[in-house]
C-alpha cells in the first residue's frame, strides 16, 4: 500500500495527515500552495480536478473528499481503534457524526470562508451569516455531547471524528463564534491536542499559535 | 433485523426508501408531515431532535442523516450489487462520490430550498444564488461522468449514488438548473425511472408529475 498526501498546512488536508500520523503507516506529503492566487499547476489539476486539497494518491489513484479519504483509509487498517469497524458497537453512530460533520460544519465553513471567492462577493455577508448559524448549532450539538462522561465526540476513545472536529474548529478561530469562546469545547481542543500526533501534526505542517 | 423509515414523499427520505425497496427486506414506514408549519410532533423530535426526515430506527436505535442511513444498510447486506462492498473494486470511488453528494450537491440543494427559512430571508437570494452556482457544476460533473461508456454515474451498474442523484434532480424541477434542461442528464432520469424499483417508491410515496 503506498499513500501520498497532496496537503496545504491547517486546511482540509489536515484531518487526514493526522489518521496518517495516528496510523503510523508510511506515507509521502507534497505540499499544494492553495493561498497563491496563480492558477493550480496543471500535474495537480490532473490529479484533482478541484484543485483543492487534499488528494490521497493511493497506489498510483488519486481520490479527493477528505472524509471519503478517512474511510478508505480506515478499511485499509482495521483495528486502529480510530472508529469502529463495520460490524462493531457504536459504528452506525460514528457512521452518523461522521456524515453530519461531512453535510453540515464542512459546507457552512466553506462558505463563511470562500463566500466571496465561491460566489458574489456582493452577496457574501448573507452567506457567512447563515453560514455563522449553522456552524453555532453545530457546537450546540457537540456541546451536548462533550457535556456527558465521555473526553470525545464519541464517548471514551479519540478518534477520526475528532480529527475532523477539531480541525474545523481551528477554522473557527477568526470567527465570532470561535469554539474556543465556549469553554466545553476548548477543554475538548486542550484535551486532543496534547496527544502525541497532534503535536506532530503541527510540527510537520507548520502551524502554531492556536489555540489562542 | 427490523427497519422503520420516518419519511416524507419526495424528501431526503427518498433515496432511504428507494434503497429499502431495491434491497428487497422488510420494513415499516411512518409519514412525517414536514411541510405543515406547525410545530413537530414531540414524540418525532425525540427520535429525531432536527425534526427532520429521514429518521431510521435499526433494532429500536434512531438515525438520522440519509447518507449514513445508506451506509448502514449497505454494510448490512453487503452482495445488494447496489454498491462495491469494501475491499471491492470501485469501493474507492463509491465513497468519493457518495461524500461528493454528501458534501456538495446536499447543502447546496438545502441552500436553495431552505434559505429563507434557516437564514435570514433578506439574504436569501444570496444564498440561492450561490447554492444555484454549485449545482449548475456539480450538473457539469455528472455530465461528464455520463458521458462516458456506462449508463450510471459509476458505470455500468445502478446503484446508491444514482438513487441519490435521482432524488436531487427531482428537487432541482422548480429551478432554472433544472437537471432535465441537460439532454445528458434527461436521458439518465428517463433510463432509471424505468426501474421497478423507481415505479414502486412512486406509488408508495404518491409523486407523480416528474420529469415533466
Amino acid at each position: 500500500m503506498s499513500y501520498k498526501l497532496f496537503y496545504a498546512p491547517g486546511a482540509a488536508s489536515m484531518a487526514v495527515h493526522w489518521m496518517l500520523i495516528e496510523l503510523d503507516v508510511p506515507f509521502e506529503t507534497v505540499l499544494v500552495d492553495i493561498d497563491s492566487s496563480a492558477p493550480r499547476d496543471p500535474e495537480y489539476l490532473r490529479l484533482n480536478p478541484t484543485g483543492r486539497v487534499p488528494t490521497l494518491v493511493i497506489d498510483g489513484v488519486a481520490y479527493g473528499e477528505s472524509v471519503a479519504q478517512i474511510m478508505m483509509l480506515a478499511e485499509r487498517h482495521p483495528g486502529s481503534g480510530l472508529l469502529p469497524d463495520a460490524g462493531s458497537p457504536g459504528r452506525d453512530e460514528w457512521l452518523q457524526l461522521t456524515i453530519y460533520i461531512a453535510n453540515t460544519l464542512m459546507p457552512a465553513m466553506r462558505d463563511w470562508l470562500y463566500a466571496a471567492k465561491d460566489g458574489d462577493p456582493d452577496g457574501a455577508h448573507a452567506v457567512k451569516a447563515l453560514a455563522e448559524r449553522r456552524i453555532r448549532s453545530v457546537w450546540d450539538d457537540f456541546e451536548k455531547r462533550l457535556s456527558g462522561d465521555g473526553d470525545y465526540l464519541l464517548g471514551d476513545r479519540f478518534g477520526t471524528v475528532d480529527m475532523l472536529a477539531v480541525m474545523l474548529m481551528r477554522w473557527s478561530r477568526h470567527m465570532e463564534c470561535a469554539a474556543t469562546g465556549r469553554p466545553v469545547l476548548r477543554r475538548y481542543i486542550d484535551r486532543v491536542m496534547t496527544r502525541p500526533s497532534y503535536i506532530e501534526l503541527n510540527i510537520r505542517e507548520g502551524l502554531s499559535g492556536w489555540p489562542l
